[in-house]
């Protein structure tokens, strides 16, 4: 299949990713995390984020935020997240069958929760028959490709904090945020008071590596036995921990994000060009949203595997990858205009 | 770390398989299993199990044991199984948290259920305060390393049938007990009427490669969202597939098993030249339990990891490998011998 | 505590249904409806609701409709419901824990889905990652007081239908609805297809009587099982079943929802003459929702407890219930008054 | 249907009861354990187990043992309990479903459980793989009708609190044994460190009547939120609490538990003379435990209503209860005795 524009997970593993993997097989390591790829991994996550940061290697991004999700909330209690959260829409109701809460969704335009929006769910405090809100959970990137400043996340963790609730960030494309911000990984979570992190790196070039981070220490409790109960325990570690090593310290992760944020920028500039079709978000890290006639994205979808978005609002995504090519944009733009023509 | 007895689990990847995952990374492939690997391989499941088998590849064997209950029971019904199964004692809980059933256990020295056994569970039927018992689930070999005859599984899956139940393999390990068996997958599984089956490679040479396949097609309800609620559905699967592929395609699956059943039988043939060593049970697949001196053991582990399988009993399991050497083997009866001495 | 206007199930026990508990206290019965009075009770459901209905009685409202949910839907589908449905906002989240489903919210002003409105939420079928919708429930009257016509909760089943889905009615106040509306249970919800019902006549003069009727005989799998897992299996039950007989061939329930609605109306006329207070819906059944300054509530709340529905936008509850006389009322709105006036 | 020893839960309400329901129907009182009743049973519940204890009142025993065990256990923790433990063999799974965790079983000819046998089951403490014990729970008296002497329960409650864990008592028939031992509640329970306790009056004369007793204050997490979400909170309490209250106030409980042991020895003296019956239990509270040929059993259920215990070893269960007469005694024992001679 040809490299295309639907989905950054449809792209494979960077070179280095897979030397790494092929280093880490040697001998005998043992297994389900405690070896000594993990342990390193363990100190590195914790050069990275803070001396206090705990990570548990998971399988998924699905089994990231159901765990940090388990770390935050009884089944009592309840996440306050946007109505387009992966956690809400994409995961099949994982975190209402393993962890049996509720999700209190806002509606919001541009997928980015704000503290007077989060509010409007703050209620009910008290009163037994009300799941208590106990976390907000964003997404950074968010799922439409825009960014939280680190002032607006900054104001919902103070705003959680106030509330004795927890914020979360769903950071499956957390490297694309940090180049796009231009600050680190701690700067945007830790130092901002984020209590727990998804931290993901298989969209941006590892063959598997996603990571429930606990940022706040009180969150850390039994989180072994969790992971382990939830059917997210990995037996042989080393592979994964050795991933996303190199992901972190060969700076793999800065590489590929730059490239692909790179990417989507030119895909949005190729695209401006052409007329009937509009951009729907500001482009901020490796995702296009756009809106164009029905015919058209249809039959592009002929040539190119994409998602549509939104169908009744003819809206689809465009996603870039760590090996998107310029020559990649290029043919796809012109596709786009000849099917633009045929309409 | 030094090749051990640890667990089957603590060796690494197979080159062929390595190279298999290198192969699959090119270009794009669509996600989450809509990918030509994952399509391929589930014909070669069905060409491996029989026309009515559908594949699901997950992360790990508590994935494939979990999605194989899920698909068998209710939360109201009960799986009879044996107090040493992989699914009671090694799982902290899956089945009860996701599935929300009861396992109704029997305690047997040899780990191996008989349709005698598990008459003893079959009870209640239709009085509504008790879980109502709808599946059998044995593992093949199981945990202890004996081995069900093809018979006793078909008396197994009679039995069940009988009850209108089904029957389960956790097959984390089929592949020994099929090339110890003399007997193919589908021999072993479909035509003795076995409902559903984890079959698993990881301990086997993959660096991730675990399934629930379905044999009886009645079960195959609903299961793509059952996987991925659950939270074990891979996106990139086709390194998932990839590898699958090439173990059951090359005959590395045989390979391995074969290599790895013969050096536990060299294990226990010098392990039995060794006076105050006791060899607990049949050695019929690639795990060696041997009761020895308290002292012993624990000053052996010092040297290799392995577990200790029954403290209070002085039982210990050795785990032969892929990757086990009659070197290994040698060695460490040597050091063996020499903490025997010491006593 | 006098009587007021907080709730129905503020109220107590209609006489004659403390008189059938008394008649029931003979002798032995058997247990967990085995007796002849639920064996009864489960004739007159089909005398009442058609020869299909199966009743399962449980303890509470919340009960009834998890198990209808359970009877419908399993982990990965989903109820679309309207925002302030009682099973999305007052139930602590119990859907979600005891089923492990996703309820789909409209936010509506009149708490009334229409089949415009829930094909808004039909989306998504056939694709793992969605929670896929099985289920409508509406509340019958509506938690705002409001009624569906025959014809609009028969476009409702209709779509459900027409969808492979279920239409599931929460009555916990029918009998309100059919005098409202001058018909029969069962023109209201039999007929026009409803699957499954949460019948309830706690807040209609029973001690506690609250019922999981299911319609629809294809839902009926296991639900003596299921209720009892989910702690809702009665010991005694000849005694709920007793109120629920007396209830229902007695025509208390008829008297008692009249009573009230006609109270509600009464109320509704004294509050339309005092300048000050906005009437927010259309009084249909026996509650009244008003919205008057911050002040006057607050105060009038140290008289009369009742539930404010909307603090931010001042809008209060007042609900009139079996027991409620016209003196109640007159009293009532002269307090009203006079707090209006010392503002 | 006549008296007879099926179960204490086929009698019906004692009188005092039903006027105490009776008195407290009137005029309006808030829902939900909001009312004066409710309170004055908290109190109550002070005074009878001591100043920390925390009332919850359920509808039924598997509220109670289930809302214990959450307060006690998260998912992946673990009960120790007996086989024959109703919360192992008549809630259907209750446990598992709702908490989602594991019980740990241990088979016992007499129901009892021992410091020594609890141990067995200890183990694995900090193994991520395994349910790490959390709960000792036992019934008082048990399901054979056995007793736990204080000393026992004492050293059950040491054995556990030094393992860090708790102690339970399934309390459904508590005042049965506390009058057959001559202690008080607290002595049997707070004294002894129970940190947990079912207590029910359902099978002593109440017409509903269970509450989740929490001694330990550090278990009184969120318990309202908790009981709701898992569908046991009533509406009506009231109702619930001014029976409770009168069961502990005027003496009915120990009155109806008193006649209730006393028509067992009664019972057991009648059938110690007759031969060919074999008493297997001491009889210590209000049920008696028979072996007896089957066929004569089987005939006897054609008059009386009663269940077989253990249908294979031909064991059979009579219970007596409040309302148990001499009369109905001896017209059983003549009818057993027919059979017999029958034969």
């Amino acid at each position: 299949m040809k490299r295309g524009f639907g989905s950054d997970n449809h792209s494979g593993i960077s070179p280095e990713v897979l030397e790494a993997i092929a280093r880490a097989n040697t001998d005998h390591a043992l297994a389900y995390g405690d070896d000594e790829y993990t342990k390193r991994l363990e100190s590195l996550f914790k050069e990275t984020f803070g001396p206090e940061a705990r990570v548990y290697l998971v399988f998924n991004g699905t089994g990231a935020n159901v765990l940090c999700i388990d770390a935050m909330c009884r089944s009592h209690e309840a996440v306050v997240c946007a109505e387009t959260a992966h956690i809400n829409v994409d995961e099949c109701g994982a975190p209402q069958r393993v962890v049996g809460c509720r999700l209190l969704t806002v509606d919001i335009p541009d997928g980015k929760l704000t503290p007077q929006l989060v509010k409007t769910r703050l209620h009910g405090f008290g009163f037994e028959h009300h799941s208590q809100p106990k976390a907000i959970s964003i997404s950074q990137p968010t799922e439409l490709g825009t960014l939280y400043t680190l002032e607006e996340i900054k104001a919902l963790a103070d705003l959680a904090h106030s509330y004795d609730m927890y914020l979360h960030i769903d950071g499956a494309r957390l490297a694309n945020a940090a180049v796009a911000l231009g600050c680190s990984f701690r700067e945007m979570t830790t130092d901002l008071g984020v209590d727990a992190l998804s931290f993901g790196g298989t969209k941006n070039g590892l063959l598997m590596g996603e990571s429930c981070v606990l940022l706040n220490p009180a969150l850390d409790n039994d989180m072994l036995y969790r992971r382990k109960q939830m059917t997210q325990l990995g037996s042989k570690m080393r592979f994964m921990a050795a991933q996303m090593e190199c992901y972190l310290e060969t700076g793999i992760w800065r590489r590929n994000a730059e490239h692909s944020n790179r990417m989507a920028q030119l895909l949005r500039a190729e695209v401006e060009k052409v007329e009937g079709v509009k951009i729907m978000y500001p482009v901020q890290v490796n995702s296009v949203f756009v809106q164009l006639p029905r015919k058209v994205w249809k039959r592009l979808q002929g040539c190119y595997f994409f998602y549509d978005w939104d169908e009744a609002a003819d809206v689809v995504r465009w996603m870039c990858s760590f090996d998107t090519t310029e020559d990649d944009i290029r043919s796809f733009v012109n596709v786009l205009k000849e099917e633009l023509c045929r309409k």
